[in-house]
């Protein structure tokens, strides 16, 4: 087993990452940009290393830096949490260069599923359903066109080396498709460094779906269950669940077959999602498979009682598995919300700032990942989570009614800083969600009924990054 | 059910019971003394009641003020937590006169439970091993002195009114009896207004084993299973797990059998205790029965899934039970760690005053009660209990490690301030405890090996009051 870790991440994954290291007596070396000097990450961390400033390209990303830091605290692995370096291969192999594990799946692995045009061809001959598209990448917009034509609208068009949402469009008619196959072409240039474009038939109000994985070094590979995610806006998922509400036996069975038939296609090793869309009328389709940890991982953890970052890191040091799939047995309901410091009411503006009060919820069936104490600052830099609050009851409505309560108690107050919390309490008491019939559009319909004018039809996506 | 629930208690539990009242869609209302103006609990209720001063006899414990409290507001329930009022058969006879529930066992039980003599007369009718002593109340010294010869020395002497560990003596020579039948009668006078005393044979190096149960009003009785308390200091728990560690399929069985036949034949209702020694050679007897919901019961939700809070309420409004002994079926292993502002290296001096730094932790398998926030104040008329921190994991190994790494994470800083967090480290860490060999005595034990000449043998006793 490795003796000390390098966290090459930040906020609550860092201190997630952290707290398992420690009950595993696993030594924990912090990385930071000079942005997080004081934040929680550190204060969890056995050692600490600054690598940068706050811009992540320069810091988290900063492949050199982390690799410097790694050798020099003699570090014998680096959990890359997710985002950042999390789903890049070649960091994965000059670590590999360097002596270091990867605690993630192999390099090549990674290579394919950051390719969505292949790994969707690969999941197709793998048996798995995907969505009539085009075969491949296009690389004109004629060829747009003509698969277009081919499949019927709505379509849409999204970048090939894509994640975190970007690189996506909708399109309803040969006109949009021209503005969306431009739109997509340059942000994936941009973004992402290769402007290759691929597309599929577009499901609207479809169901977010994903199954969490756990593969070992050893031929082993099982599924967890599966996790609802279809609560989201501008692809930003705000509550997740496990199970799925209304999912059938038969249903979930499959979804979970299929799940494993991707990680023997891929040669899947450690913690990984297959991520799914569900139409209204049941029928699964693959969406794309998010080769790390995920921010939602905990109410699979709720569920079943396993730690996925201890697993990871016993995967990568070459441990077997030691569960079948028969010893997966999901009890309960769990809920998470993701508490964001965000204003709704002002298109979701990032409302960095002072916590004078940071009150997170406690008592029964109620876990707090979070990355700040009261007094912290949440810095401009990063993302504006605040905290998950992930519950656990027995039933989905005990769930839902636990995770109002807790919501109802977190307190955070500061000069200028908003949160999700009342948009959550109004998410949670949705008819459509209380009946578990939403889909990935809700949000934006709330947001339209509102009158909020901003919020338009293909701001609401389906592939959120996390 | 009910519409409006007074709770008639402070601190954790208050705040405890008021999050599955919120739960459960039921309004509360929090009584409390001006030591409590600014409390939790009275942040966590609908309404507030202010009843009198900081001392309990004239405020939490002051019937008047409480009925009166539930008149005017119109609560239909009262529930008392544990402690205060919660054993009071007088108290829940009065409710009753009012119209208002009382969350608890009948009056006529907790009149049973309440004398300690005569409940272990009752066990013994009913099949439960009792230590040998005498054949109810001690009326003279000489009575104390026959049963002691017949049954042999070392003795323990007990008030039959008692609780909360006081009123109790152990005595290993007549000359000890002689001074511990004087000291318990006084207290038993003094704090209880009843002299009468009884006797059993004291069982050193024991195991502090007790029983959930779960009784409706319909003739369900189940039981939850074990926990084990037996890490205490003065009467009072420190630790506490469920499962307890090291116990036999066979013994496990038997006392859950004995807990429901003596549930049967107590005519029991609600969320009640059984409690049993079981001595080095894994014998069990029968100790005492708790009529109320007790400080350790998250450990026995933990592994269940059930919010016995709930349960109780939904027992109390009428509702049958819902589940056969069948459908309890625990799963792994959770730890309670009672984290107090006391100082361990001065006597468990309580150490109150002004919380500037209180972070208690969080992440996976992380649940903490309590009824503090950063800035409140830990008040000198009442118990030091800063908050109970619970771990759960897959395996006893896991929760042990889990529970350390959270404990190292609760950060509680004041003027004067010091908690128990560094003596439960301690604890945690003890090779006997790592083993699950511990006993009731093992906390004296280290403090005389630290040479605390103030621990002495008699205080570290069985009985503790919560």
């Amino acid at each position: 087993m490795f003796r000390k870790i390098l966290i090459a991440n930040r906020g609550e994954i860092a201190v997630r990452i952290a707290r398992t290291c420690r009950e595993m007596g696993i030594a924990t070396v912090a990385v930071h940009s000079t942005a997080d000097r004081d934040g929680q990450a550190v204060a969890h961390a056995d050692e600490t290393v600054q690598i940068g400033p706050p811009q992540a390209r320069r810091s988290y990303m900063y492949v050199p830096a982390i690799i410097e830091a790694a050798l020099r605290t003699g570090a014998d692995a680096i959990h890359p949490g997710y985002g950042f370096l999390s789903e890049d291969p070649d960091f994965a192999r000059i670590c590999a260069e360097h002596g270091i594990a990867f605690i993630g799946p192999p390099p090549e692995v990674m290579e394919t599923t950051g390719d969505k045009a292949r790994v969707r061809r690969l999941m197709a001959d793998a048996g798995l359903p995907v969505l009539p598209g085009s075969d491949g990448t296009l690389p004109t917009l004629d060829d747009a066109q003509e698969v277009a034509r081919r499949i019927g609208f709505p379509v849409i068009v999204k970048a090939a080396a894509g994640g975190g949402g970007r690189g996506i469009a909708v399109a309803d008619s040969p006109s949009a498709l021209c503005r969306a196959y431009r739109e997509t072409t340059a942000v994936a240039r941009t973004v992402f460094g290769a402007g290759d474009v691929y597309l599929e038939r577009y499901v609207p109000a479809a169901r977010h779906v994903e199954v969490q994985l756990l593969c070992d070094g050893h031929g082993a590979a099982i599924h967890l269950g599966e996790r609802d995610c279809s609560l989201q806006r501008r692809r930003q998922k705000l509550i997740e669940e496990a199970p799925c509400p209304g999912l059938s036996p038969h249903l979930r069975e499959r979804l979970g077959e299929y799940a494993v038939a991707a990680a023997r296609a891929l040669g899947y090793e450690g913690a990984g999602t297959v991520e799914f869309l569900v139409d209204h009328s049941g029928e699964p389709t693959f969406m794309e498979v998010n080769a790390r940890i995920q921010v939602e991982h905990p109410v699979t953890e709720m569920i079943t009682g396993l730690d996925l970052v201890r697993e990871q890191i016993r995967i990568a040091a070459g441990e077997r598995l030691g569960l079948t799939q028969r010893d997966v047995r999901p009890v309960g309901w769990a809920i998470e919300c993701r508490v964001n410091a965000e204003d709704p009411d002002a298109d979701f503006r990032p409302t960095p700032g002072l916590l004078e009060v940071f009150r997170p919820p406690g008592g029964p069936g109620t876990r707090v990942d979070s990355g700040f104490v009261q007094g912290d600052r949440v810095p401009s830099f990063y993302d504006s989570l605040l905290a998950k609050l992930v519950v656990w009851a027995p039933t989905r409505e005990q769930a839902i009614a636990r995770a109002d309560r807790a919501l109802a108690e977190f307190t955070v107050r500061g000069p200028g800083i908003a949160t999700t919390v009342p948009l959550l309490r109004a998410l949670l008491a949705h008819p459509d969600f209380v009946a578990g019939h939403h889909h990935t559009n809700l949000v934006d319909q709330m947001a339209r009924s509102k009158g909020d004018s901003d919020v338009r039809e293909d701001d609401v996506r389906t592939g959120a990054h996390r």
